[in-house]
């Protein structure tokens, strides 16, 4: 990626779309996701969607609370 | 990493660390970060240094600004 061109997805999108598909895979509710990482089942949603320029602590949270990294949740699917 | 486990550096910290050192390599100042991603010398200096909840889309501006990815500067050095 060179310093002119902007990336394919940024690291929100990506994050937003990472979380949905772990928390699925884990077979979770955004509630129960929201209750693990402290935060509101509101801003969860919001997160998935891709609405919230969200925190890099917020980002650990739900992470931790999908017993993963941010480094992995910022990952685009190769 | 488990769920209950504390994960070894929070992202937070790990991508200060990032930030600070791929900076050094490109040699290129604080300032200089700064202006190409569009933040202050000093908001660039608080995030080097772990002092900043920062955000996603401010990372993904830094990431940028140093022709990188956020989820390489969100990754521990091996």
């Amino acid at each position: 990626m060179g310093f002119e061109e902007q990336p394919d997805a940024p690291a929100r999108v990506t994050f937003a779309g990472n979380v949905r598909r772990v928390r699925k895979e884990q077979h979770i509710t955004q509630e129960t996701l929201a209750e693990r990482s402290g935060l509101h089942r509101t801003f969860v949603s919001s997160v998935e969607r891709g609405e919230r320029n969200i925190s890099v602590d917020n980002m650990e949270r739900v992470a931790h609370a999908l017993r993963t990294t941010v480094a992995i949740l910022v990952t685009p699917l190769p």
